[in-house]
């Protein structure tokens, strides 16, 4: 018996829609390196939900093959970029920015996020000039890496301190559509669009196979783009395969539905396990959440559902990080809350 | 009315068996990062048709990304790869090998091959230590960037050079089905595999979507691979994308049966080439075939037909590149010679 | 008025012995790149006192282009270095570093020192294969940035724990001559040389105008160090600047002299300072000291003495740095501790 | 007995009067990095003579690193530097620049020097956006690598054509001195000041110990170069080592007198060996001079001479590098020229 997977928003192949559309057009012949129809048109649906003229879109495979990019295309040899020490910059891609050159400045923080005190704090121990690198990009994930988001009010602080610095503000967005459809979200990808300089739409973790829609807001940083992502190798010749994609994800809003969907299926989780009086590590915003059991029940648990155990919160107890995403079945949950309702009564 | 292109052979799709395993198998839920039961599967197949216990394989999305990561991979910070100037990495890669920190020992190649002659003319050249880059790996095409193919004495004469020389062979295989199917070849998967220390397989120009695959031989130069898959941006989430394309090219040998097609499409273009008068740049031997014809010509033709034109070769006549593929249509050859042969007459 | 400068080691040029020496050979033809005659005899020299046979020697300008090309030329692009969140690389290097492309895996750390239980702790953190770094090197300074010195014990279970763990171990002695003079020491030069993999000897800041002595005792790592040292611009035509300068400091052991004489004018000020009651920020061990003065007492030193302000350590109270050297003279120290003693009475 | 060098122009130490220098200001206490009195005054000297308001001077240690600082901190990574195949930077630099990550775009150039014709080929050549690098840099050497020097009219048609095509354009002036002292020279340092974006002055080919002087003429081209300086290992804590020399050596026009002598030397060579008969690889124009002899005369003077052999002209005749400097003497060429004249004879 396979078990179900809770580990993360990628088990799963891609929404239908993008399947059909990839078979309906198979046989076209279209323009290579992203100059076919599908991309062009992806791009002009996106940049409209912007409502920000500037913006620049550009189609990569995956985030951290964006982040790599984005960062080396931006910063001077001498830059580097801030982060919370929890980021997946700073974590799980292997050195991927260091590999371009880049000091990454970590952040402490229990949630995930950092804020302009936060940044204030490394700018000032960065002042022996020019003996220590000069810190000049922040870098932003939304949703972070441990489920939680960012509020308007939020990033307006942080983009308002950005520019009073001289610093470009960078969102990673590989999980944003769960973050914009986070119930105590008030942002929209417009807003995000105007208040920073570079961010990213993640396809791979909302629906689709692969793909990431690089946006570039900052009109000075968009020149040559095009360069970086053929010398990173990110230049598909079937750049096809990343329009069609976006152009299903967003020509009706199937982008929104299914980060929906998961945060749905999450909340599903959240609310019974609160009703069976256990906790949550950090509190629950988007499609991770993180609750806290008793061991003995994460080992029975564990027999027939995939998660990671996330961290020891004492002796008897740990986090486990559960996962919903676009494909996660209501039936799955159904099953889990009862299969865990039952194990905690004994 | 949209031209027929002959611009490449990557302006389709994918061949419709792909599609049809990822929509069977699409929500299923399979282990990230290539570890999913495909990718195990069309790895376990490729190595059997290899023949050479010590190879291992991992699958990336595209040549760019293959070649920079293996030669930043083995290559260390003072040594460089010895290439044809017309060699993929020393033309349209933007910099790429560069980019990581190697310089490459472009050799003037009129074939687009090279031969332990040359190879020893930059050895050569290399010899005031340490003062200038050591020659370190000899990267070759097969079939190369103007569609010339390697002959098994060709390939083995490159091989005992390198081992006598300390050198790392390394082919990039791009376009190595239309090697393996071409008229003349006498190489097989596995005598490559032997041969070299390293190569891929291009699925992305011969009926994949996205994906080569790349084959350690050198039991020395696989130690820690996957990291530099990572850190480079190129380890998928869902490698799954991967595998399944590879199984269904390999299971039962449809990668060979498409670039068959590929080179007897390009066949029946020479022939009937030839049959009219024309010669070429560079002999036929695979699917990018280089015929000279009168600039008159050639202005009629691009009415109605796309390619590129390759180079002026006197004051009235040119080289044009025509590239077939796995899905150029024998209906569009036929037309397209039925009109060449109407403007000739003309 | 001058103030005397209690801010470094390096506000003064050479010890006289040297220009003395520059001056007398000035005129002979000698070989370029290092294989002059001096250069040849100072690592014969070197090598003697290290009593490790497999020991080979490189000299380089300064101690950042030390880190920087030892750190390059050993790791591979997937590799990190761990080093204490002080130490110099991790700070004052402008991100020379991460620039060759590796990441620093720094440990917080009071004394500037490390050990294996705080290695342990990054290994632990960097056990997702191949998602994250490979920590592979362990860098440690002698004497730290902070004037702390590592003791035999120390230095043993350092040794020991990277070669149970596949880490190689690299000592920054950029002021290694302060720790092997200080009264608590109990390392030789020799038991460094069979301790670490690479470490290096500080000429710059012990007298000489500028020159690390780097030395290999890891046979694996001393294959092709020339060409990273052309490479990274540090190869000297002239390099018999480099070995005239260690021929001095070494034939008769003025290297150690000097530090000596450093370490004695450091011990006279913190005695007489802990005689007037104050206390150190850091246990004072070499030429780095840290006493702890009221705000106001700091404010009249300043007018007569140049020297770093380190840290608030409360309201009314700040530590300071101050830096003697091998050319500190006794006057000025004891004019200091006469000044000293007048402002604290006051 | 030793052979008299004809090597190279560094095998000698350097002019006495730095040494003088070095001696009389050895105990003074001096500001680090550079801020030393020395450097600032040696700056200033050395800035009036640019006549060029906009332009700013940093001191480094040698040619490569000179180099590799410059480019790689001007150009982004998709940015190459166009060069002769005879530079410095794309032959005797063990791949410094592209251990940066940038491409060099080698140009074939019989006399050591290159054109706007030249790069317009290149140009043409890197048409295809965004797949190959983008040419951004011209790299000259005044004088070349061979002994050639620039016209005010050649370099005035470079920085024209540079200007025209959005590129920078700089002079690798490691022998700048004999460069401007040659007879046919009508350069001035201030010409090159306003025709280049960035230059250096070389002393370490010309008197000095260590060092070269970068000039940046172009202000945008000059923020934040300190952090590279550091970030390279360039940044000298003792930097008055620098400052001085430069002082030295253009207070009083030092520096120019001393190039003079170099080609004087070398042009007595020249006379006399013409005078028997000789011809020369490339036309002598400054220090380095290319004789062609005979094989056998080549042996003889090897006994009592050094001198590289350059190139084989014939079965039995070969080019010869002699290269004079500031510190040959006159008897020496005396004494040569009579053993060449006996040895023709015979």
């Amino acid at each position: 018996m396979m078990k179900y997977n809770f580990k993360d928003d990628y088990s799963e192949g891609c929404h239908p829609h993008i399947l059909e559309m990839l078979s309906r057009t198979n046989f076209e012949q279209q323009d290579a390196y992203g100059d076919d129809k599908y991309s062009r048109k992806a791009k002009q649906i996106i940049k409209e939900k912007l409502r920000h003229k500037p913006a620049d879109i550009f189609f990569v495979s995956g985030g951290t093959q964006a982040n790599l990019i984005i960062i080396s295309s931006i910063l001077k040899p001498h830059e580097s970029v801030i982060a919370a020490h929890t980021g997946h910059v700073n974590t799980y891609e292997a050195g991927a920015i260091e590999a371009t050159g880049h000091k990454i400045n970590a952040i402490e923080s229990l949630d995930g996020k950092i804020n302009p005190e936060n940044i204030q704090t490394v700018l000032d121990k960065h002042n022996i000039i020019p003996h220590m690198v000069k810190p000049k990009m922040v870098y932003i994930s939304n949703s972070t890496e441990i489920g939680s988001i960012y509020k308007k009010s939020e990033l307006l602080a942080l983009s308002e301190f950005c520019q009073n610095n001289n610093l470009f503000l960078f969102m990673d967005g590989a999980r944003l559509g769960t973050a914009l459809s986070a119930k105590e979200n008030d942002l929209s990808l417009s807003d995000i669009a105007k208040l920073t300089d570079v961010f990213y739409i993640g396809g791979t973790k909302n629906g689709a196979l692969i793909g990431e829609a690089i946006v570039i807001s900052n009109k000075k940083l968009q020149e040559d783009f095009g360069y970086q992502l053929k010398q990173k190798g990110a230049l598909l010749s079937k750049g096809r395969l990343l329009g069609i994609q976006f152009l299903e994800l967003f020509k009706d809003d199937l982008f929104f539905d299914l980060a929906q969907h998961a945060n749905q299926m999450a909340l599903k989780l959240v609310q019974d396990i609160q009703n069976l009086g256990y906790t949550f590590l950090i509190k629950p915003e988007t499609n991770q959440i993180f609750p806290v059991f008793p061991n003995k029940l994460i080992n029975r648990l564990e027999k027939k559902y995939g998660f990671h155990i996330w961290k020891k919160t004492d002796q008897n107890h740990s986090a486990i990080r559960l996962v919903t995403s676009w494909a996660t079945k209501e039936t799955a949950i159904n099953e889990f809350l009862l299969d865990l309702e039952k194990i905690a009564k004994t």
